[in-house]
């Protein structure tokens, strides 16, 4: 958010005195966000919010500054995940983002409405422009990572950010059902459309594991997260099991306390994908 | 569809002569459709499509003549998960739909582009304008049952689906995890904004059976849609376990060739909902 033109597609042949770019708000005058992140598969329930929570999570518990900019308006999971109950507060600057017990600095439509399963119906342009002012009107701060929660779908949300938010790598998410993955490689496409840079993808709900017996059972097929990425040429990132204790974290709110190994290794990855881009 | 006036408000008190009532198109003078059941969650990923699909097979083995409009414009499932590979064609009357090896009809818009993984970029007032037109312009013949699948969230291809086809039922799926159940709360209160008539919900992903031990593992929480549905003053119609054999037949296009005694119960149920629609 450093300069205005960052996400133009000219910003490297102007002089920087180009009339078309608006102003920055006092809100983006603020902010300092060095890194932005969409976690996005097209396909809903994957797994897309919890992959951003934990994510947010390992960031964080490397010692970077991480925020999180809900997208999904009409399904918005992130405060339910973090525990959220305040509402996001505003001043003349702009919108202060509500942070997590652990201060990850939160926006989302869930943060504005009274009651959490109040629903939004709203169309698409008006939800664009909501999304657009998650990113202009909100006193991130100083933030190392920002991740963005993308709605499933390719439709306005994800055109409306890759239009205006200078979006530095995405993560995609996937399962290892087929049908999972046919909408997934619409997104790719979509987002190869925007020429975004691919971080890599995840595989979500890879397996789980019998308590009893342990025994590994590949519940939405046979995982092959790996090929599936070769395919679509970009990284693979890792696999993550299906775990009740996660959907029981989430629910209680303290996604925060969960602790994985194989997510951790995934962070890493994001960190170093993240250096790359700023190296290449 | 056999009247303009269906699904308008004010059909009981007017004389049928309303200027505002549009001319009906060719197509919809050719079909006669009894009865539409939308199938929503508002929540990406709970088996929407796998319910419409099995709840279409169910009916068509009862004798009902069953159609699926596939409103998920930017993420169908659908056609896949009936190995449909032929495309949609048309004559001077509408668009024909593609039939299922059992004679189910289907109007999807993977069944009008070219590759299947080909992305759908547009905005909201595109997708909904389609979404109108696989209703007004496609030749349905006569069906005892359209399905609509709706897309998750509640914004614009729910909206529209509301305000333009006469839905005769809801058909709610959830699954146990609490951060979807608020989710498809959103979806209830917003279909309740268009007063429509809730036939149930069922509750998907309940549990799994460990192949080896037969262990009943409650994945995502324990199963709790007899309560969800209370909480909601909505009729329950069932609860589904994940079952391996379902995403590979999902994914293998046979979804015909699945059988659950479950989902027949199911069926029956909201047979009986739609004959207590007629009688009330």
């Amino acid at each position: 958010m450093g300069s205005p033109c960052s996400g133009c597609s000219s910003a490297s042949d102007c002089s920087g005195s180009c009339p078309t770019v608006p102003e920055m708000t006092e809100a983006q005058k603020a902010s300092n966000v060095k890194k932005v992140i969409a976690i996005m598969s097209g396909k809903g329930g994957v797994g897309k919010s919890s992959v951003t929570g934990m994510l947010a999570v390992s960031l964080q518990r490397k010692g970077y500054k991480v925020g999180i900019l809900d997208a999904d308006i009409t399904g918005p999971s992130i405060p339910k995940v973090f525990g959220l109950k305040n509402m996001a507060d505003a001043n003349e600057t702009g919108i202060i983002p509500v942070e997590t017990s652990t201060g990850i600095k939160v926006i989302s439509l869930n943060l504005m409405i009274a009651k959490e399963d109040d629903p939004v119906v709203w169309r698409g342009p008006i939800i664009s422009q909501l999304v657009k002012q998650f990113w202009t009107d909100v006193i991130w701060g100083e933030l190392d990572y920002l991740l963005i929660d993308l709605p499933p779908g390719t439709g306005d949300v994800p055109i409306s950010v890759f239009q205006s938010i200078p979006v530095d790598g995405v993560v995609i998410v996937t399962t290892p059902q087929q049908l999972a993955n046919m909408v997934v490689r619409k997104a790719i496409k979509m987002a190869q459309m925007y020429d975004v840079n691919f971080y890599g993808m995840v595989e979500n709900f890879a397996f789980v594991e019998c308590p009893d017996c342990g025994k590994r059972i590949e519940l939405f097929g046979k995982a092959r997260g790996k090929e599936e990425a070769e395919f679509n040429e970009i990284p693979f990132l890792g696999e993550l099991p299906i775990e009740p204790v996660l959907t029981e974290l989430s629910d209680a709110g303290r996604i925060e306390d969960y602790q994985s190994d194989r997510f951790a290794a995934i962070a890493d990855k994001v960190v170093q994908k993240s250096r790359e881009a700023i190296e290449s």
